[in-house]
């Protein structure tokens, strides 16, 4: 019944609560940012490039860019953008990151189709998020730890979903859709740290597309694809006991998208507290005490070992090894009291003023935290000693990020590809995408020009000098 | 290892035994009569019409038709195509049907690239059905048991390793090629009955072809994408042992393509040999005694009793059923001395002097026969008691069709799409295709216009008289 279940709830739902819908609005807000970030990364131009040839009616804008794609290639190279920061949202109990399968495939259909309104896209989103986060509860934690990537392949079904509901599928097609989508199982966890993983979302997003066109047209799949002795769920999490039954007998008593998660920081969640905590030092030694980082005398933050395992490395090379470096976070946090994607540069990773901070920072361990936890303890003369306790750090379930909080998030990894007006322009129209009676026109200010491209990229060739 | 092992053997490949070449040519040969056979069927027109949006430019030939579409898609659709009536090549081992994903990716990416020698086309071949079938191998039978359809799930792994050789893809590229397409696992046992059981070859044809393209561009895998823990083999085999090294150390020592074998009759394997028997006798009667099925007193057909089980049905209803009827496979042979496509169209399977010979067919179980012998008893006035027995069915790997079986099989099923000359010059430039300089020049042969297809339609739509 699994499978009719979700088909059958996902077309008819048609309206969702308040807190859904903000819960959703902030999704898909923190995706675009996201995918417009990544857009120019490397992972994405090399996998531009390659797939090229393939390339049919561009009707798709590339979201952060001056090109467009046919649709399928649009949602594919979006979700690879929207994900290979590791800068994207997480629904915690499952660490999927859900909206960049499903949004990518939506927005790119939105344009294939020519119009759909903002209350349409927000609940396709919600029917898509709701039924990848809810697959992913059923086949947790197995399913990871077999070594599935569960972002994508959850995802590809909650795009699938997502797409049907804009195509108007009925429950049948729906019910196909979903098991054209279940039999594309993509995503290993093998592949974090190589470009594969970042593909894991776009492919997804492109699968749930086909999956839905072909239902629409009548291409038929088990209608037990999810719950059958060999469906989906008992495939993919190799003698797990699958809670579909529980997960999907009533799908909106709960709406997973509202347990959905930002992260603040482009590193390892695991320095978070430790970096919240700097910065939280860093504005009271400004306005407190007008000090800056230079003149304190010493910095220590205690965090939970695991912090020290995952993130410890001392000397970071680069911008990527800088991810890796609580060491870097706390030290971006209290030169800068931010630690956003610029901080994130080689060039900034390089440098000798940042090298010399971090060398200062003192790390301890202490098993008396919890892995959300961070104490930082400063000592400045004229001073004494400054504490700072996190009990949670921001962007966790307990203290999440405020819309501000978002806003500026997205302003600053937006800029370093669209330049600030962009940037403010693009954060504008992804604020108002779920209000607009066709989000197609929105779609565009999420779209630059080469030559804005050009000025951009020169400037942020130059030197760093504007994040100081 | 294992991956690197794999491509460094894929991209070394220069040469191989002259056995192996023949069983290449012979598995392509039937690969591209299945896919024209399947050309017409409803499965992909829907397909055709649900994906075209999406098409790019129109390199590739969508075989046994007048049309094209970007590569891409002509490996989905071709791939759906070559397995939608069951009727293509069987690995036994690991009843992988390992020609359809490496062909379809194949031919496809060859119009696309615009010059492919016919050496270079078998020899990507062979790299890519060796590497499917290795692999199938080392996880089967527990991949196979959880529920994957092990063709596509080792089949795009397969595709990804012949497009890179037709590439040219370095040894590392190669390595990450095989890594790009592992992440894409498709195809789930329970779509078995559904359109979506022949979407499986297709999508991992594909899959291959975007896998071979990303890597070719710098884009990166794990290196150790098969072998690792979280790798492939160990994440679709659930618990099960896979045995790579062993399999992948010295992939030459044995060719798989060799074991590769092909079916006589368009239905369930379990019933060849009972039709085998029958097409025996009928020409017994006919040649020996002139006489006719319907001139003779009893049949009996002696079958393991799987037979009864599987194919048990003794009045099937329609074509479909009648691949479930072990009854209508020995009318059919008696009647014709053939059980090719023709003699499972609706209309022969409805017809009532058919259904007259299938009531007068007896079979019976019997526990002492293999489930590939058959012993049939016949008797007829003046004849007495006639008897065949088949120790093993034409088209296993102790009876293999000759040549000349497989270009009837070809002829027979091309036949009513293309019509008999179109079979006929299809047939001659794909037994040609491995020698010829350029393979482009033969696929036209495989394609045809909208008018020969009208005309052979209008025909197969009228009377069936043809094949009495």
């Amino acid at each position: 019944m699994a499978t009719k279940r979700l088909a059958d709830w996902a077309v008819n739902l048609t309206e969702i609560p308040a807190s859904t819908r903000t819960a959703a609005v902030r999704s898909l807000y923190n995706y675009i940012g996201c995918a417009i970030g990544g857009s120019n990364h490397p992972t994405v131009a090399k996998a531009y490039t390659a797939l090229e040839p393939l390339f049919g009616n561009r009707t798709s804008t590339l979201l952060g860019t001056a090109n467009k794609s046919d649709l399928q290639h649009a949602a594919l190279l979006n979700g690879i953008a929207s994900h290979v920061h590791d800068y994207d949202d997480t629904h915690l109990a499952t660490i999927i990151h859900p909206t960049g399968p499903v949004a990518s495939a939506l927005l790119a259909y939105a344009e294939y189709n020519g119009s759909v309104t903002g209350k349409d896209l927000l609940i396709a989103l919600v029917a898509g998020i709701e039924a990848s986060c809810k697959l992913g509860l059923a086949v947790w934690p197995e399913h990871y730890d077999i070594g599935w990537h569960i972002t994508s392949t959850t995802g590809a079904i909650g795009a699938a979903v997502g797409v049907g509901k804009l195509m108007g599928l009925s429950e049948s097609q729906m019910a196909h859709a979903i098991g054209i989508a279940a039999v594309q199982v993509t995503g290993l966890r093998e592949m974090f740290g190589s470009d594969t993983k970042s593909f894991h979302p776009g492919k997804a997003a492109s699968n749930g597309i086909v999956a839905a066109l072909l239902a629409k047209n009548g291409y038929t799949s088990s209608e037990e694809a999810l719950e059958a002795k060999r469906g989906w769920a008992n495939v993919v999490s190799g003698g797990g006991t699958p809670k579909l039954d529980e997960l999907l007998s009533q799908p909106s008593t709960t709406w997973e998208i509202e347990a959905n998660s930002f992260k603040p920081f482009p590193c390892g969640i695991v320095c978070h507290p430790a970096i919240d905590a700097a910065i939280c030092c860093e504005r009271k030694l400004r306005y407190g005490y007008g000090l800056h980082v230079s003149e304190v005398e010493d910095i220590v933050v205690k965090v939970h070992p695991l912090v020290l395992e995952l993130t410890g490395k001392k000397e970071p090379k680069d911008g990527l090894e800088g991810k890796f470096s609580v060491y870097h976070g706390v030290a971006a946090g209290l030169l800068w009291g931010k630690a956003g994607p610029a901080q994130y540069t080689d060039a900034v990773v390089r440098d000798s003023a940042v090298a010399n901070t971090r060398n200062r920072v003192e790390v301890e361990a202490d098993a008396s935290l919890r892995p959300d936890e961070a104490h930082m303890i400063i000592r400045a003369m004229d001073v004494g000693e400054m504490e700072k306790h996190i009990d949670h750090a921001v962007g966790s379930l307990e203290v999440p990020m405020t819309d501000k909080q978002l806003t500026e998030k997205f302003i600053d990894q937006v800029s370093l590809v669209l330049g600030k007006d962009g940037a403010k322009k693009a954060s504008e129209a992804a604020w108002k995408m779920g209000v607009s009676d066709d989000v197609i026109s929105s779609i565009s200010d999420l779209a630059t020009t080469e030559e804005t491209l050009r000025k951009v990229s020169r400037r942020r060739s130059g030197s760093f000098g504007p994040i100081w």
